[in-house]
């Protein structure tokens, strides 16, 4: 039988989702728990490998067991019972033995959020990006729309990833406000560069900041040079806030 | 000179406001601080005394000292530097000498959050207490506003205050929904006995479940009596929103 789960996690003190040889992840985590449930192997496949810090409320995975000990409904609390608290299984659904979790996703979601006060808030310490200066709200809501649409994202990724084409389509970017200072930049796409939504987040402050205009967004993509975009934002700020499926 | 401080922080990795032998403490913390920067031992007096594992986003203390070393406006970013990521001062002010922090006090809000929702979500664990099955929100909201109003509040009070009298007036008690299924509860008032805000809590809890009804709210002040109420709401939930003084 194959399983869907969707997971949240606080990607704080986690060397990222993908496993990895003397570092905790959230990967290991999960396998660790099957492990406990099923008493035997089994490796999980996630849709995205969510880098060190990063944290999700919607990320996904799949695993196969030949075994149906555990009612698919009552899956969730059975591996949360052997999780950590920053780990949660939120959903568990059965998928057809051929599913894919990364080459059947239509889009995925992300959230970036930066915190910006004058002061850090340690309540929100851990999951926002903290940037002192005020930033200009109106500028980075007319710039995040210029992502929208297909593009080659170059100039928005990380060396070091693997795709073979940086043409990647946005569905939506937008930056809206929350209370308590908190600006949140959420955009959908039918995948993500490595870094990109990261680069995208740190481009965007720049806008914030008046080092970029919002039209240069256009300019920037244009360029196709990694050097024109603004810094990669720290990972605290990002979230993967949903992966959505073809079936 | 005597500086009013307001602080926010984390309290889950503390043993709560007041120093104490063998713990780590809010309080400790922040005169750790001030000696590293003024050299000297300072004692700071805070204005409410957070349990372990409570929040603040506008606790106050006050604390003297004769060198005026610091300007007032750089004192929040000196202090600071030297304080650990979940403790920050938010703001400076200068105090006259015969001020105090909590008999100059005029009224507190706290603010109480539940996340209500199947599974436990990784991101607000730290600041809200998880509640798996749903809660009646419109039963709540008509038991909160109970609480308004000038009563006797024995029956919310924990053994182990040392409060003269349980007479209390709540200015205002208010029960809301933000996104992600976490329910706040607001109260404001001129003082709160020992547990107070964290018992009105866990009695509005036992309303959204059904085992109390709204209207009942009244009786349980009325009997001042504790075992009538609800029970005391964990700390994590917890967070000091603000100290309003008189002058």
């Amino acid at each position: 039988m194959k399983y869907l789960l969707s997971i949240a996690y606080k990607g704080t003190n986690y060397a990222g989702w993908q496993r990895q040889d003397n570092a905790n992840t959230i990967q290991e985590e999960i396998e660790q728990a099957l492990y406990k449930l099923y008493k035997e192997p089994i490796t999980v496949m996630g849709a995205s490998r969510t880098d060190a810090g990063v944290h999700a409320l919607g990320q996904k995975c799949t695993f196969t067991v030949d075994k149906v000990t555990i009612p698919t409904d009552k899956l969730p609390y059975a591996i949360n019972a052997n999780l950590p608290k920053d780990i949660s299984i939120t959903n568990a659904k059965i998928v057809k033995p051929d599913f894919h979790p990364i080459f059947d996703a239509k889009n995925k979601t992300y959230v970036y959020k930066i915190y910006n006060h004058e002061f850090r808030n340690p309540l929100t310490g851990d999951i926002s990006w903290h940037i002192y200066h005020k930033l200009d709200l109106d500028k980075m809501k007319k710039a995040a729309k210029f992502f929208a649409g297909e593009h080659d994202f170059a100039a928005f990724c990380a060396a070091g990833g693997s795709a073979k084409t940086s043409v990647r389509k946005i569905n939506f970017a937008k930056v809206y406000e929350e209370d308590s200072s908190i600006i949140s930049f959420e955009v959908n796409g039918n995948g993500f560069l490595y870094n990109m939504v990261r680069i995208m987040a740190g481009t965007l402050v720049y806008v914030g900041q008046g080092k970029t205009e919002a039209e240069d967004i256009l300019k920037i993509i244009a360029s196709k040079n990694r050097e024109n975009a603004g810094i990669t934002a720290p990972p605290e700020g990002l979230c993967l806030k949903e992966v959505y499926y073809l079936r």
